[in-house]
């Protein structure tokens, strides 16, 4: 899979403003990023699509056919079993044939899980895949990865301590930090604190060597910097995803209904401008791209359904550094690893325990 | 327990900044509302805290005594044992005793949560209390109550639908909604979707006629507004609580970063001052008050930690508008009712289910 260029598979079908945005963001991407891109979809909208930007040359773009979407409201499992061909479906056999190294869809973010899950499998030693969103945090420059926001519910400790590790592997390799530091969100600092998952989760954290587990996170603690990872039931972490991209609109609104009040309000905001301006890039989503699919055997990125250009191309942008740094042949090594030593406490200690 | 006046017992020892901005506090209320004050706590430091305030007449507050307090890392049922004349103790029995209506502490929240249940006891027919706190929404003027945000976690279903009715009951008499909405945390808007809690209690909202469910909320919906009422597991709400307060505080910051920065800037931002103002008011959360805790046979307002003196004249506006308005009476009566007309589905169809 580790050629010199990453090949992107782009879900083009897939998304609010697709293909338009998505192809946008795609020819950006193309001409901006050391990236082949392969724009699966249906082939005459797509070329219509492209011929509307003729500013840019489209040498790295091809086109791969596919018929049809997998809608919003269809069920994600049915879906991708009734349309083989949808651009989802076709999107992923692009990387299960090594055609393509990594595939982002602003899609059914379930159906784009079902057909990952369906078509390229599971990675070795991981139970569950996992969506790790990275947030920005208070201290400018540095991110936080929160996994999982989505992909389960009613996890078990093991997955949430398999989510710790793979967080921990793409905080170290893709965002660059030295020595990450794992956290387990959770309702109190005390390791007596929490609900029965968050107890039994914090001993298997607490003794898995691989894993730099600092304590727990607290609600507030999310955005403050202290910690590079912090992991969840997909449940609370959905929640908490949905909620902060609906609070990070909604400050912003207050500021635009407030600022302009008055005669003072309209000129200090005209002066302000620039400013404004790089407010909203810090507080906006759409400037984060899209959530990694995680413990899945290919790299899958899954952009929020109303992305336009800008956050397609920081999602490709995502699949290339995920892609370039070998993400999954570093979760594959560190699993095959700890199994080989037996230091998983979830494995040994505990492995009888089906309820575990 | 209904006087005309309200009086309310205040933990003049308990948070961070005890005694002095909780007496500052207590002071504005009984000058500006209709209430007395019982203030409890170690006379000595209440009458000096109270002698800095020598522009109000102190009319309608009474120093009664207390001796020590629970502190923050005590293990709450060890401390209130423990301590049977700490601050929190002596509040509650004045209830118990009738010679108050309500309690407001800013103290350990657990501890108050012990000392209630323990004291004052649980009302008819709540199995659990549950600690509810209202958000601002997107639309001016109105708000939001969640509950329980911390006092329970692996709630079952039947204790959410008890939150659900509580909050209904608070939505209407206190915050004046005449037709609440109540909705169910959840990650998605279908019947279908959630953890296995969401799912049981889904049914049990959709079947109850006394609560006016309307389906799911997530966590985009939280502040949209088109709540009024939202009910979860403890757990879950606790995270986003601490996860709202402290982004706001981020927002801020970020604002506060990034407006002055530049010539321009400066001169925008001296101009826009009073907005700035504004703006903060909306989006702190110590504007707001305090938390309900709701289903214990008294009214208990329990304040963030960090309260200063304007979070204390809200909270004792919290608890004099819950007991003006009856809301223990009412909780009871429809409980009551509920019971003898038998139209509570978790005790006539699931009744016999004792994982329910």
């Amino acid at each position: 899979m580790a050629s010199t260029r990453a090949r992107i598979a782009v879900d083009a079908m897939g998304g609010d403003y697709a293909p338009q945005e998505i192809v946008a963001g795609a020819i950006r991407a193309a001409a901006e990023l050391d990236v082949e891109i392969l724009l699966v979809g249906e082939p005459e909208r797509l070329e219509s699509s492209l011929k509307q930007h003729t500013t840019t040359s489209n040498i790295n773009i091809e086109i791969v056919p596919a018929k049809g979407v997998v809608g919003m409201h269809e069920e994600p499992v049915v879906g991708i079993r009734r349309k083989p061909n949808a651009s989802i479906n076709v999107a992923m056999n692009l990387v299960k044939e090594k055609r393509a190294d990594a595939v982002v869809s602003a899609g059914h973010s379930g159906a784009a899980m079902a057909a990952a899950s369906l078509r390229l499998g599971r990675l070795k030693g991981i139970d569950r895949p996992a969506i790790g969103a990275v947030f920005p945090t208070m201290l400018a420059g540095k991110s936080v990865i929160i996994l999982d926001v989505g992909a389960n519910v009613d996890s078990r400790p093991k997955y949430l301590e398999q989510f710790a590790l793979m967080g921990t592997i793409y905080s170290k390799y893709v965002l660059g930090v030295e020595e990450p530091k794992v956290g387990l969100l959770n309702i109190g600092e005390e390791p007596s604190k929490g609900n029965d998952l968050a107890l039994r989760t914090y001993q298997l954290l607490e003794t898995n060597g691989q894993i730099p587990f600092i304590g727990n996170a607290e609600g507030r603690d999310v955005l403050s910097g202290r910690f590079d990872v912090i992991v969840c039931d997909g449940f609370v972490g959905n929640i908490l995803l949905k909620f902060a991209e609906a609070v990070g609109e909604i400050m912003l609104q207050i500021v635009r209904e407030e600022l302009p009040q008055g005669l003072r309000g309209q000129i200090g905001t005209a002066i302000l401008k620039p400013n404004l301006r790089r407010i909203k890039q810090r507080i906006d989503h759409a400037e984060h791209g899209g959530a990694l699919l995680f413990g899945v055997a290919g790299v899958c990125i899954i952009s929020h359904g109303s992305s336009q250009a800008p956050s397609i191309f920081n999602a490709i942008r995502l699949a290339k550094e995920a892609n370039d740094h070998q993400v999954l042949d570093r979760i594959q090594g560190y699993k095959e690893r700890s199994t080989k030593d037996g230091d998983r406490v979830s494995e040994t200690s505990l492995g009888g325990n089906s309820e575990q």
